[in-house]
Parts: C-alpha cells; sequence; structure tokens
C-alpha cells in the first residue's frame, strides 16, 4: 500500500502525526522531524521538536504547555538556578533524563537517529520518527535586533523580535536521513503530508537540505500540506506573526504561493472557505475541513481527511 | 590565633567538620578532603566526599541515609533508567544540578578547588572546604575478584568483595591542594585533625598526596585523630571489615599503629578505654570520650574535646 512521509515541527505538527500514527501501521508512515532548533545547554542535547513529536506519541507529552512532559517536576531547575542563571529555557527532572541520554549517546559517536530510535523503543514508539538529518544544521534568525541563535528568539525572547529573515548555518554540509531521502525518491512513496507547522521555522529546514524541494517537485506521490493558518491567525507559535514581518500576508493563499513549486493540494479551516478559489485558481487542490485539533478525536479525524485527500490527488 | 587544618572523607568525617564549623570561625579552619572516591557516571562529575561535607555544612544533607540531600526526589533517576539500566547509583533531581555544574565547569577549564567555592558560595557555606587535589587521583580497590574502580566496590558491589590492597591511580602526578600544602608547612598551623573517616579508603589518599605525610611527620602543630572503630567496630562503612581483610584487629590500637609516623594524639570511644594505655606505650597520647555523633550537640561537643585536646599537646 506504500509509505506516507510527513514533515513536521513542534506542537501542531505533532498532533497531526499523532493522529496519523492512529491511522496508519508503523510501517505505512515515516515520520521526518524538523532538528533545525537543536541547540545544547547545560552540556545536554536537547531536540525540541523531535521531543514533542516523541512525547505525543508516546502519549506522556503535557497537554496544556505544549512542550515538555505532563507531571513534570523541577527539582533540577530550581537546584541549578541557585549555581548559574540560565533558568529561561525550563527542564523538567524526567525531559532531562532524555536530554542526558541523547547528549551521553551522541558523544560516544551515535548519529541523531540512531539515539531517536533508541529513545523510541524506550518510549514504546512503534511508528519511525526520524530527524531530518544527522548533521548539525542550525536555525538563525536574523532581526532588527541582529542575528539570533534560534532559542534566543523563540525561547528567551518570546518571539518578540522582528524578523528579516532565516538562516540554515551548515546546511551546505547536512544531508537528510537516509531513510528519508530514500523514501522521497521510492516508488512506494504514497503522499507527503506537511503538517500545519511553522512554514518558515519548521518546515523550511526540511526543504533546505539538500535535494528534498527537488524531490518534492518530481515525486509521483501527492504533496499535501495542513495550513497552520486559521482565520489570519497562526494556532500557536509566531507563523502569522513572521508572516507579517515578511511582508506576507497572514493567509492560507500566502501558506499555498510558498509551497507553490511542489505542492497538490492545502488543506484549510472551514472558517477559511472563501480563501479556496483564489488557491485552486494557482493550480492547487483546496480541502475546506476542521483543522482545530482539540480533541484525539479532532486529530485522527484531521489524519483521516488528509490521507483521503492526498490519496484522491493525481499529480499534475 | 592560627589555623586548624582537617583531613576528612565522608558522613563520619563530614560530622566532625560540622561541628568544628560550629567552633572555629571561617577563618580558623580548613577542611581538606578526599576525592578518591571521585567518578564520572553519565557524563556526570561525581565528588562523593565533597558533596557530603558540603551538603552537611550547608545544613542540606539527608539525615538518614547518609548521602544526598534531604527532601530529594527521584524522577530523573526514574525517567533514565528507562533507557539504560546504570540504576546501581542513585542521583536525585536536586543532587544532579551539583554533579552536572561541576562538570560543566571542569569542562570549562575550571580546577575541582575552583568548582568547589563556587558550590560552597552558593550554598552559604562560610568555612573552607578544599579538595586534596585538582588532579585525577583515582582510588583502586584490589579484592580477590579483581580491581574494582571505588564506586564499583562501594556502591555497586556494597563493599563484598574481599580487600586485599588499595592503589591511588595517577597518584605521583597528584598535586595537593594548594592552600592545604600551604598550610601544611606554615607556621600558622595550630593544628591537624584526622576526621573519624575510613584510614584506608578517605584518609590514606590525602596522606598519598606529594609531601602530605613528611609534612605531617615534621610539622610543629599537634596531628590527632579522631579513630573511627568503635567497640571493634565502624560505626559505618567498611573500615573494620577491612582491617580484618588486611590481618588488622578491627581495634584503636590499630588505628595508632596505622598512623603511627605522625599521630600525637588519638581520640577514641569511652568504651574502648581499656586500649588507651596500650597506645600510649607507643608514644602516642589518647582521650577518652563520647565519638558516637548522634545529635549536633555531640558533634559540637566532640569537635571542642578535639580542638582542647589538640591545643594540650606538645609535639615530640
Amino acid at each position: 500500500m506504500g509509505t506516507v512521509l510527513t514533515l513536521c515541527g513542534g506542537v501542531g505538527g505533532a498532533k497531526l502525526a499523532l493522529g496519523l500514527s492512529r491511522v496508519l501501521r508503523p510501517d505505512e508512515l515515516l515520520i521526518a522531524v524538523n532538528t533545525g532548533d537543536d541547540f545544547r545547554h547545560l552540556g545536554l542535547h536537547i531536540s525540541p521538536d523531535l521531543d514533542t513529536v516523541m512525547y505525543t506519541l508516546a502519549g506522556v507529552a503535557d497537554p496544556e504547555r505544549g512542550w515538555g512532559l505532563a507531571g513534570e517536576t523541577w527539582q533540577f531547575m530550581e537546584a541549578i538556578s541557585r549555581f548559574e542563571g540560565l533558568d529561561w529555557f525550563k527542564l523538567g527532572d524526567t525531559d532531562l533524563a532524555t536530554h542526558l541520554y541523547r547528549a551521553r549517546a551522541l558523544e560516544r559517536g551515535a548519529g541523531l537517529a540512531e539515539v531517536t530510535k533508541e529513545l523510541c523503543d524506550a518510549f514504546g514508539i512503534a511508528h519511525r520518527i526520524v530527524p531530518m538529518t544527522d548533521d548539525p544544521l542550525q536555525t538563525v534568525i536574523i532581526t532588527g535586533e541582529g542575528e539570533l541563535p534560534f532559542q534566543d528568539y523563540f525561547v528567551r525572547l518570546g518571539c518578540r523580535p522582528r524578523v528579516q529573515a532565516v538562516r540554515f548555518d551548515w546546511v551546505e554540509m547536512a544531508r537528510p536521513n537516509p531513510e528519508f531521502a530514500a523514501l522521497l525518491n521510492n516508488r512506494e512513496l504514497r503522499a507527503v503530508i506537511l503538517c500545519p507547522s511553522n512554514p518558515f521555522l519548521s518546515i523550511d529546514p526540511i526543504l533546505s537540505l539538500e535535494g528534498v524541494r527537488t524531490d518534492l517537485q518530481s515525486t509521483r506521490a501527492p504533496v499535501v500540506a495542513v495550513s497552520p493558518i486559521v482565520g489570519g491567525k497562526a494556532l500557536k507559535g509566531p507563523a502569522a506573526k513572521i508572516m507579517e514581518e515578511l511582508d506576507m500576508p497572514a493567509s492560507n493563499l500566502s501558506i499555498a504561493e510558498y509551497y507553490r513549486d511542489f505542492l497538490d493540494g492545502l488543506i484549510i479551516d472551514n472558517g477559511d472557505r472563501h480563501e479556496a478559489p483564489a488557491i485552486r485558481e494557482m493550480g492547487i487542490e483546496v480541502k475546506v475541513t476542521n483543522t482545530v485539533m482539540r480533541s484525539p478525536q479532532d486529530r485522527i479525524a484531521l489524519a483521516e481527511t488528509t490521507l483521503q485527500f492526498a490519496f484522491g490527488l493525481i499529480r499534475r
């Protein structure tokens, strides 16, 4: 029946990935996750999007905060802040074990994909989650206040600085994860789904990897995106704010244009159905449905709708 | 008035060090602590004796376990054991911050003494605690089951293997802490106190450092030890067991003989007063008192008795 590839960032992406994992068998789905936000902190290796996707699929993610683990405790954080003032990035006691294990595994020479597999196994996740790359691509935000490492922009400064551009350092040396790259070029690829993640911060790093964009243009499989924009706003995160800062209306039409060179279909929210005709005029199919995933049922419903929509499309 | 130097291991030593810190001003006391048990674990740098002394003086040590912090939680430990089976060394969530901070500080090039000072400052400890050395001297236990790194012998195997000898790896490259070495050679040195710590595992590593033993032999300051043996047993730890394994009766007399080349006085417990004459025959003064420190008052009382005894002695 072939395999579905999904490109995924953090929270919003993880919700759809969870839905997809509920309706596809482990061998029918590959989740390629953004690692441009990865960073070292306190000697730990933190992969925010991988962790969010893992924790979400393992059913241990905190449902309200949008990051980290449910029932987390903060004893370590309280103690370390006695020694240094680095308390802007919150590390829970349980979450810490993931980052410490990963840092040590990488130090002993394991690749990020290998460590991710080990962590997924430990969490009992059967579906395949891979980092977009094992290489140290780093997202840098160019703002009115200078160049900022991703976590400084995103967490420490709460996305307040005005974004002028986004750069992916070391991208020219980064190779896409082999399993991900192989699937993109495989006739077994059944569809590609871009999760409702931030186009600039979560999807672009994946697209920037050598061969990914051209493979998306040339694949025979349909490529669909679930729009992260609902009613002119992003449900979570700074996508809409950044679009405005980049002189792009915060609309589904902008999303369609942004992915135009490879996109076959866009899924937009019921409230945005008025945007459908303009997008269709671009030669991109549109599916209008509820894209706001509040409950587990919403995630499964959106995953089913997305797959149905994608499977029904024929590539241009 | 001069400065008192105390040589100190873990639990028993920390109790007397606490007592001394209650009756001496910060500038009147230097606590030199064994670091032969230090090790790296999960990428952290653990200094068990330094931590016990720090936590004890900071008033945050767990009063019952004998190691770690009061009110500790174990979320990290539970989480990391999902990824690897290294659960024999218990790491509390709060304790972890100490080891992680230390590991990072050492990685950035700080010395152990410098990190210890930073940690003591953060814990509000005014008295000076120094590692016996900044260099990586490592205690190795030679047993019937082979050579064992200290923590394997002590924690993982619970001191069960029969000890044949103890070796201090890299001792020839280790230099004593400069503040400690300078005080040993300073006319301001008022007394040296060996805490009731394990002679083989806690005091010997300190004595093995270049110059320490000869300085103790030649100093004008009185050198006294508080015996770790009470009623033929060690109050805590394997001191008595090891003495027997090394064909040494587990007695205060053995302790006196072990330190004979530099010891001026030995403090033994009330119950062991029958041993006093034989020790005095060796030319070592004896003070008989309660050496079992159950309460904070016991620690202060023993500290006061020890200082009085030491200050009253004249060097041979």
